[in-house]
C-alpha cells in the first residue's frame, strides 16, 4: 500500500486525492489546506487535513475544522507526495521532501529543473521509474504528448505547428478574465513547445492565445509525418490509445460544451474528461500532412498521469500494469462510445 | 413499482431519468430520444430507448442505437409519464396521455392549463394527490416558492418584490447568447410572479433580466412580512428545509462559480446542486422588511419536485414520507454543510 | 478661461479632457500619465503630457513620447485640477492640491469626506459653488440621482429598493472576470445606497450583483413615491431630462447590446452614451408604486458632470447655464429620438 | 460624383455608407432598411431611407419614419449599389440589379459567383476595373489578403497554415452565442483557404475555431516563404502597408481589447479599426519560415476595400489612387503610431 500525502487540494489536489484513493495499491494519508473553505469543509469528511504550519491552525479551529497535523507530519507519514501547490510554491517545498527523504511528484506549472525527471505515461514513464521525484507536465502538454506520442510511435514525427486556444481560467475562478476578448502570447513559440520536448523529442512550434472560456483548452495541429499515411491510419493510431476519446460532430459534439456534457452524462466524478478528445470527422491527411482538431479538460487530463507517476517513482509497477490499472479504476476507455 | 416512462431526454429529462432510478419505489420503463446523438449512446447502456414515432427509427438504426419502440408503446408500459419535452411540446402531448388514461407530469415551460394543478413539493403537495397529471414549476418559481414557502409559512408573506437574473442556457448549449450584454425582459411584471402564485398564495411582483453566464439563476428578494422578525428567524426558517441550503461568503463561496464548485465537490451526480442555494451572511432583517439572495441551479432544483410530483399522483406516499425518500436517495440535506 | 489639468488619463480621465476641451470657456493645460503606452501615443498628439514626478521620466523618454513636466507643474498652471486617478489615489493627492491651492474635482471612487462636497449637477449642483473641491459620485450613483431626482423633485420619493447588475470590468480590460458566473456583493445595503444619499436624501436601499459583461450596468428600480401617479406622469418626468434618455424595446433596443450600438450611431466620441438609459416600454405604475429598468454607461455617465462641476467650483456658471453648455457641447439631448 | 445606393443598412452597409460620404467623388443617394428601428431612426436625419418594396411602408409609417421610395428606386437613382444585404440575400437580388443595369457590389457572404469578380485592393484591384459587379470578400479573407499579399509580393509565398479564432457575433448582436465554450469549424480546410484563393493565389490551409467574444478575429499564420528573410525584412513589408497597423505588447496592447480601445482614442467613426493590425513583437522568422498573429476587426476591415471596389467597377480612378483617397478620407495610416 503506497501512502501518498496531497500538498495542495485545488483543481489538480483534489482530482488526485480522488484518484489515488480509488487505487487498490495506494492510499491518501492526508492532504494539506491552506484555507478553512467550503472546500475544507467538504475534504474534511473524507480525508485527514494537514495545514502547511503551525500558524495555519487557529483559523481552521475557528472555523470548526479538525485538523490532523502540519506538513511536516504528513511528510512523514508519506512514502510520495504529491506537490499541487500553486506555480512557483513546489520548488520552495523540495528542500523539505528531499530532507525527509520522500518521493515527490510535482506539476506542470513547476519549471522542469524541479524535479529528476518529467512525465508523461505515454511517453516515458519508464525514464522515472525509481527516480526521487518526477514532474507531471501541464495540462496543454500532457495533451500534445498523448495524440503525438501516437504520431510519433507509429508514424514518425518530422515537424509540429500547434496553435493553442487556452481557457482562461478554471470554472470555479471568478476573478480572472478577459470576459470579452482575446489575448495572443506574444512569445513565439509559447513555453509549450520546449515543454513537450521534456518528454517527447519531437520538433515543434507552437503559439498560444487565451480565449474568454472556463471549459476546456482547444489545440490545432499540423502535423509534417515522416511517412504517407491515410486517414484511416492516423484515426486507429488515435482510438488505439485509452486517453484519447475520439468524438464526432454528426453525433452532436459540436464544441466544448458538448464535450463536458459528456463528461457528465458518463457519470465521471467531478464531471471530469480525463481523455483527450479529438473530434474523429476533422482528421485531415494530405499524403505526410496531418491535421486535426483536440481538446484539453485542463482539470483531470493530468489527473491519471499523476496516479503513474507515482507508481513509477515507487517502482511499483510496469508502465503498462499501472496505465491498465489507473483507467480502469477511472473508468477511462471503459465506455468508449466512437472507434 | 411504480412505472415510469420520460418523454424528453434532454436537460431535465435525463436527470429525472436517473433520480427515478434510485428510488426504491419508482422504476424507469424507458426514455423517448429525438436524435441518435451522444447522449443518446451514452443513455442506450442505462435504459430503453423509445423514438416519438416509426419516422424517427431509420435514424437510429443507422447510428447503431437500439431502440425499444415507439411514444404510444412507452405510455401503454408506464403508470406515469414525465414529459420533459421542449416548451409547449408538452401541451401538443397531452391528447396521447389523456386518451391511454397514463398520468402526466409536465414542466416549467408549459403554461400552467397544461395539468390539473401546478407542483411544489412543499407549497402544494397534498393538492396533487390523485390527480392525472400535475406541472412542476419552473426553475426560478421553483426557487422562489422554496424560500417563499418558508418564510410564508412561518410569519406570514405580505408583498414581494424580486429581481430575477437569468443565465441566459444551459452549460451544454453552445448556440444561444448574449455574449457580453444585459437583457432585460420588458414586460413588467415578468411571467415569473403569477407562476409562482399557482403554488404559493403571494403578492409578488418580479423583474427579470438575462446575464451572459451558465451556470445558475440569481434572484434578490425584499419580502415584506406580515410580523417583525429577527436575522436568525429567518435563518431558521430557511436551514429548517432540507431543499434549501445556506452558504457563507466567508467560506469562500463568493459567486455561482464556487457554488457549482461545492456541487462537484459533494459529488453529485452530473455536478448537480438540487437545493435552493441562500448567501446566509447577506441575510437582512429590518423590522418586517427581509432581503435575501439566492442562486438556483437550473437544471436541477425541479429533479426532486419531479418524484414527489410522481407520487402525489399516484396517492403512493404522504407529503413528508416522499419528501424524505427523495431527498435521502438524493443525498439532499445529508451534507448540510451550515448552520 | 478656465485652466483645467487632468490627474489620471485613465477611462474616465481621457474622456473628462475631451469634454473639457470642447467647452468653450475651459482648456486643458495637460494630462498626467503614469505609463508611455499606446493611450499615452495617441494622446501626446492632442495634449500635454506630464508625470507624477521625475522618477517616470526616463520610460516616457525610451518610449520617444515627449513629457512637458510633472504633476506639480501642471497643478501650478491649472485653475482646476480633475483627479481620475485610480480609488484610494485621490485621497493621496489632496495635500498637493490643498498646499497649491488649487480647486480639484475628485470621482467617485473616492470616500465621500475626500472633498467638501459631493456633486451632481442635478441634485446639488448649487451646493459645491464656490468650495475647493467636489467629487463627482461613481456612475452607478451618478445613474440613480438622475432618475430618482427626476421623481424626487416631482413626486416626492418615500423609498426605493434598487437592484445593481454591474457590469464587471471596462472594455479595455482583459484581466478581470468574472468569465461565467454571478458574483452578489454580500453586503446588504450596497455602499450605493449611502453614496446617493450623498448627493439625493432620498430613503434607499441596494442590493449589487456583478454579471460577465463589460459595456454598461442595469439597475432595476422598485419606487415608492409619496402620491399617485399615473404612467405618463413618470415618462414626463423622465423625458424632461436631457441627461436622462428613454428607449423602446419595440424599436429594437432589446438589451444593452443595443444601446451600445445606438451610441456608434449617434456618431459619440469614444461611441460613448453619456445619458442615463430608461426603457420606457418597461416603466410600470401602479398607484404610488413605480418600477422601472435603467441602463448606465460606466466609463461615460460621469462625464457631463465632471464639466459641470468644475463650473460650480469655478462659480463661473449657473447651474442651468452650465448643464445647458455641457450638454450642447457633447450633443446630450441633441438627438433625442424618443418621448 | 459616382451615386452609390446602399442596399441593406446593418453592420457592413452603415459603415459603408458613412464610408462613401466621406469621399470627394461619391455621394449616397439613399439606404435601404427593412425595420423602422433606433438604426432607422438615426439614419433617417442622413440619408434618405428606402425599403425593398411597398409592403413594408406601413411599418415604417407607423414609426413616423419618412420613406422615400423602393428598392428599384433607388436603384435607377444609382450608379452603384453596394449590396451589404445578409448571406445569400445579394445572390437573390441580383436579377434586379442586372435588368436596371446597375453596378453592384457584393460581401463576402455571398458565394465567389455572385460577381463577375472577387475583390481585394491591394491583391486584385485592376482585374475589377470596368466590370460590372464585385465581391469584396470576407473580414477574415480581407485581413489574409493584406498581409499575405505583403509577404507574397515582396518574398513570394510557398505554403501557409492559418488557424483563425472567430468572434462569435457582433457587437450589436445578444441573440447568437456560445457563452462560454469553443466550437471548431469540423470542416478542414474551412471555408476561409479557397475564398482566399479568390483574391490572392497562394497555397494555404486553415482550420476555424469559434471563441465566445464579439470585438475580433484573430489571426495564428505559419508562412513558409519561397526564400529566406530576415524579421525586419518582414515587419517593414507589413509598415509599408498603410492598411495594416502594428502594435507592441510593450505599449499595453495585450488582447483585442486593447486594440479597441486604441480605435476609440484615435477617434475613429463608431471607434472602428479599418486596418489589418499585427503584433510587431510576435513576428518570428526562422529561415524561410514566417510566424504572426494578427486581428481582424470584423465591422470595419471591408469598409476601405467596398470603396476602392466601387472606384474599381466605375473604372474612375487608379488603383493607388483609390486607395490613397480612400485611406486619408478615413484617416488609415495617417496616424500611424509604431514602425
Ligand atoms: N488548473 C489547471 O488547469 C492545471 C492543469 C494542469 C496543471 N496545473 C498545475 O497544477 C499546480 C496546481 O494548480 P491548481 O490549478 O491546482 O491550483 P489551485 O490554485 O487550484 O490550487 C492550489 C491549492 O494550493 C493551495 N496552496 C497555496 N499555497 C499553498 C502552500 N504553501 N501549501 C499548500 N497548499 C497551498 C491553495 O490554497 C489551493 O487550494 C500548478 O503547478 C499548476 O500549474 C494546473
Ligand atoms: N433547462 C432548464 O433550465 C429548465 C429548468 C426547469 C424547467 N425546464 C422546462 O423543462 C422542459 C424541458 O426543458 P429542457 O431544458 O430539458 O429542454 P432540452 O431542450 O434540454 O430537452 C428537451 C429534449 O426533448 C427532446 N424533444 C424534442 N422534441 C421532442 C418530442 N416531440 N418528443 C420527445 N422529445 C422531444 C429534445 O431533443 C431534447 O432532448 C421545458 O418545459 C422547460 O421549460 C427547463
Ligand atoms: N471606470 C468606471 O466605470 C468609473 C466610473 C465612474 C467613476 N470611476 C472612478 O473614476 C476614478 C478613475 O477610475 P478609472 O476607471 O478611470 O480608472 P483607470 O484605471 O481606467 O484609470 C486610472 C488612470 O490613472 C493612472 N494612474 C495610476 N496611478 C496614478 C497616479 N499616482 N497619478 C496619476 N495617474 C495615475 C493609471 O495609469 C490610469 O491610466 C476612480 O475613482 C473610479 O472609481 C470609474
Ligand atoms: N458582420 C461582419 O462581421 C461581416 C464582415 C464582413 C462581411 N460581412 C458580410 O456582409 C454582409 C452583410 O452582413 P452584416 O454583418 O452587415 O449583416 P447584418 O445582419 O448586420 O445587416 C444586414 C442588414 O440587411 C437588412 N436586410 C435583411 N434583408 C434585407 C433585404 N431583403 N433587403 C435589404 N436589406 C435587408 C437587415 O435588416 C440588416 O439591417 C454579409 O454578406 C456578411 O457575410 C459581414
Amino acid at each position: 500500500m503506497i501512502r501518498v500525502g496531497i500538498n495542495g487540494y485545488g483543481t489538480i489536489g483534489r482530482r488526485v486525492a480522488n484518484a489515488v484513493q480509488l487505487q487498490r495499491d495506494m492510499k491518501v494519508v492526508g492532504i494539506v489546506k491552506t484555507r478553512p473553505d467550503y472546500v475544507a469543509r467538504v475534504a474534511s469528511s473524507r480525508f485527514s487535513i494537514f495545514v502547511p504550519d503551525e500558524s495555519y491552525l487557529k483559523a481552521f479551529d475557528d472555523a470548526g475544522i479538525k485538523v490532523k497535523g502540519v506538513l511536516s507530519d504528513l511528510i512523514r507519514m508519506s512514502d510520495v507526495v504529491v506537490d499541487a501547490t500553486p506555480e512557483g510554491q513546489g520548488k520552495k517545498n523540495t528542500p523539505m521532501y528531499r530532507t525527509a527523504g520522500v518521493k515527490a511528484v510535482f506539476q506542470g506549472g513547476e519549471e522542469a529543473g524541479v524535479a529528476d525527471v518529467s512525465f508523461n505515461a505515454y511517453s516515458c514513464f519508464d525514464s522515472a521509474v525509481g527516480k526521487s521525484s518526477a514532474r507531471v507536465v501541464s495540462c496543454n502538454t500532457t495533451g500534445l504528448a498523448r495524440s503525438l506520442h501516437a504520431l510519433h510511435s507509429e508514424f514518425g514525427v518530422e515537424h509540429v505547428d500547434g496553435t493553442i486556444i487556452r481557457r482562461a481560467t478554471d470554472p470555479n475562478d471568478h476573478k480572472k478574465g478577459p470576459i470579452n476578448a482575446l489575448e495572443p502570447s506574444l512569445k513565439i513559440p509559447s513555453h509549450h513547445a520546449p515543454d513537450l520536448r521534456t518528454v517527447l523529442p519531437v520538433d515543434i512550434d507552437t503559439v498560444a492565445i487565451k480565449a474568454p472560456t472556463t471549459l476546456m483548452h482547444i489545440h490545432v495541429l499540423n502535423v509534417t509525418l515522416k511517412k504517407e499515411v491515410q486517414q484511416s491510419d492516423v484515426i486507429s493510431a488515435f482510438s488505439s490509445r485509452r486517453r484519447i476519446m475520439l468524438v464526432d460532430g454528426k453525433d452532436g459534439v459540436s464544441s466544448t460544451a458538448q464535450v463536458m456534457d459528456l463528461a457528465r452524462e458518463l457519470g465521471r466524478d467531478r464531471s471530469d474528461m480525463y481523455e483527450l478528445v479529438i473530434w474523429r470527422d476533422a482528421v485531415r491527411v494530405s499524403g505526410r500532412r496531418v491535421s486535426y482538431i483536440q481538446a484539453v479538460h485542463q482539470e483531470s487530463d493530468v489527473v491519471p498521469e499523476n496516479v503513474d507517476a507515482i507508481r513509477a517513482l515507487m517502482g511499483s509497477m510496469e508502465r503498462d500494469a499501472s496505465i491498465d490499472a489507473t483507467d480502469s479504476s477511472l473508468n477511462i476507455g471503459g465506455m468508449k462510445i466512437y472507434g
